[in-house]
């Protein structure tokens, strides 16, 4: 089936990057341009965001070239020269990129990347670039709240079969451990990211044996350390009682049971009830592990009551980012070969030049980022991009995720208590334009 | 970068499916079984599903092999054993599919998809086949209502920025397509699947020519009859001026401009106050595009405002099914070696038996369907699954997307009118169970 792959993704572009790209060629505009890519507004309820994403659209700006058979494609079309094809053909990133590190904390309008390239380069790698972060961004920020409202407990991303395509699975089970997820349960994504996974069963390993306390004996024989008993298939309480006995009748054999997992009804009333028959058949070591339609807004309710849940298995909202499902990330020309440049479309307006942010920190609190000109001075606070290519070469490798995720934990852990709510306000965290910013505005508003 | 591929896309699984696999295969429990795939209930608002994925599905099953890649990470798991692993090395897929073809209408709780197969391979294929057919019959159930919304104008699927990943904006493109979209600004969707490519230019464009008039001067003659200029960076009614003046300058050199863009603000007032720009200045053949944030209500409105809009870019309401991003598909296990069965579970129980849909039609419109037991006789209307597999074998290539497309709106011509609007109650559409079926329930539910 037909699959994305460093062969084929150059043409992962918007028909126009490679019409707009035709048109600067014939007409000899390459010269150098800055686009730097920002999102517009924050989904309503969302007080920060953590930037995800930029391993792959440096790993993309990296290999961008033209195979062979995406230019026999683009000749098919028959809308475009040979003497472009040509171009295309040889195309490599020959530019500059400076990015916020993943799993920092960010706000709206602030950039998250900033390319500089020849114009042709830069306008190119916009649909890639904006999918790429605008996706992972939206994911690593849902799991993110999530583990806000997990506090000390865990989550495992459980999203794989409701992602958007197995392709967005491994994304977001990549940013699902960034924003604070402890594994996943998609073996593809532990494979090609060495996530720790996690797994139980389903309702059809139960329905397949002639009664449940059967199924339930099989599965910790065959994983002695790791069995999480689905107790639901019938009757959640009946369902712990059956658990409760196999503990107690394997324990003999040295076989033991991690925990019963709770994946409909009152989850919160049955987590108390399914307790008191654990804890009554002596099985106090067994964890109680829960899912269905969770995410942060159900976990703290649960967990505000007091529910004796340990962990949660976190999927369709979590993958899909329900609540909140699209983020409006922009990639703006800033400056071309004429200076810098702003577009004033009613409502949907670009800040002008190469920018910078800086953020002041104070007690180990952020307190505000100012967003400046690059080349602006005296302003205050530890700037949050810095530069990632040189001449179309990455400066470093890619980072682990587990430094990822620990810049993640501590970026949040540093946002005000308000901008961490579930239901923060637009712009909760001040986010202010320098002195030389808003002066430009003003220059090129008029 | 990581992708997926055929190569390793078999271990795009929940964890769980493996474990449970390697415990049937330690059991010897690999007697064919019965899955069936449907959807819950319909999203609020909706009234219809559009069945989408299935090529994908059947791709996979055709395909299914696990790599020695894959075969090697899971023994560095430590937890599966080398007879399993082995079994797993040889591992095809040797059963049966059914299936509702791809384009036709579907409703809640109906199956889409019925697998039988040894019970190892159709466990293993839950994640896949889930992820496949819920992803892309939710985008082509949107699509299609964007669709209706556009009556006889036409709109493009402009989505690939905002969608989850490279990957997801193939599937988007394709499901878009099939649910009535005319084609797609992804490039690779349409090397891909043959789509029609559609483009406008962008802000950036615009902002890289030293002033509006330049640029619109410039792309029509690199593309003398495919231009649409965008025409509001700085403000869309002189932007319109511009582009009329221009048109009326180039005509002598033989170059036409097919369409100006909007892409913010009040698309309705603007899109009247542009069309008199055009007509007064002798440009009426010039069409009206417009994009920024659409989906069916927005567009239902505007053309209900008399709009004079010709044709629709829509982005990220489309490619994340923005009001519905999420559909419960579930893959439950309905006969297994003991005969049918049924899960319980509190609000997510299911129907056992292996099972057929029946569609009632009169007068060209569809009026009811009955979910029965595939073996059952004499029950009205016709059979909207058809097998697909058997012993492993697809029973026919691919249809093409122009045929999928054509069922699509016939099926979805066919509903009733209630069944079709944009907030149709749950369950609007009649959907019984037959006979037989109800008698098993009784007789498993008690």
């Amino acid at each position: 089936m037909p699959w994305v792959s460093d062969d084929n993704v150059a043409t992962f572009v918007d028909l126009y990057e490679l019409t707009m790209a035709a048109s600067y060629f014939a007409h000899g505009m390459n010269e150098p341009a800055t686009f730097e890519l920002s999102v517009r507004q924050l989904p309503p309820g969302r007080g920060f965001l953590v930037a995800c994403g930029l391993e792959d659209a440096l790993a993309y700006l990296d290999g961008l070239a033209f195979s062979d058979d995406t230019i026999d494609y683009l000749r098919s079309l028959g809308t475009f020269d040979e003497a472009f094809l040509e171009h295309l053909a040889d195309l490599r990133f020959t530019g500059d990129a400076w990015a916020v590190p993943e799993g920092e904390t960010v706000f709206a309008a602030e950039p998250l990347l900033r390319v500089t390239a020849p114009l042709i380069e830069a306008q190119l790698a916009e649909t890639f670039l904006l999918n790429a972060i605008t996706f992972q961004t939206m994911i690593a920020t849902k799991a993110a709240r999530i583990a806000l409202a997990c506090g000390d407990r865990t989550f495992v991303d459980f999203s794989g079969r409701r992602d958007h395509g197995a392709g967005a699975a491994l994304g977001v089970a990549r940013a699902s451990c960034v924003g604070g997820a402890s594994g996943t349960s998609n073996v593809l994504a532990g494979q090609v990211y060495g996530l720790d996974l996690s797994g139980t069963m389903a309702h059809s390993y139960v329905l397949s044996f002639p009664d449940e306390a059967e199924a339930f004996r099989a599965y910790p024989r065959d994983f002695p350390e790791r069995a999480v008993l689905l107790i639901d298939t019938y009757d959640t309480i009946e369902g712990a009682r059956h658990a409760a006995a196999v503990a107690n009748e394997l324990r003999a054999e040295g076989v033991t049971i991690r925990a019963v997992r709770l994946d409909s009804g009152d989850l919160g009333a049955l987590a108390r009830s399914v307790r008191a028959v654990l804890d009554e058949a002596g099985c106090g070591d067994i964890r109680i592990f829960a899912s269905s339609d969770l995410d942060e807004y159900r976990i703290g309710e649960l967990l505000a009551q007091g529910a004796p849940i340990d962990a949660f298995g976190v999927g369709t909202r979590l993958g899909t980012s329900a609540d909140a499902p699209t983020l409006g990330g922009v990639y703006k020309l800033v400056a071309g070969a004429h200076g810098p440049v702003m577009k004033r479309s009613a409502g949907k307006g670009s800040l002008p030049g190469v920018k910078q942010v800086y953020r002041e920190e104070r007690h180990g609190e952020s307190i505000a980022d100012t967003i400046a000109l690059a080349d602006e001075s005296g302003v205050p606070g530890r700037p949050l991009l810095a530069q990632v290519m040189a001449s179309g070469e990455r400066l470093s490798p890619a980072e682990p995720l587990a430094t990822l995720r620990e810049r993640c934990a501590e970026a949040v852990a540093r946002l005000p208590e308000a901008a961490k709510a579930f239901d923060a306000p637009a712009d909760v965290y001040p986010v202010r334009l320098s002195g030389g910013l808003t002066s430009l505005v003003r220059r090129l508003g008029g």
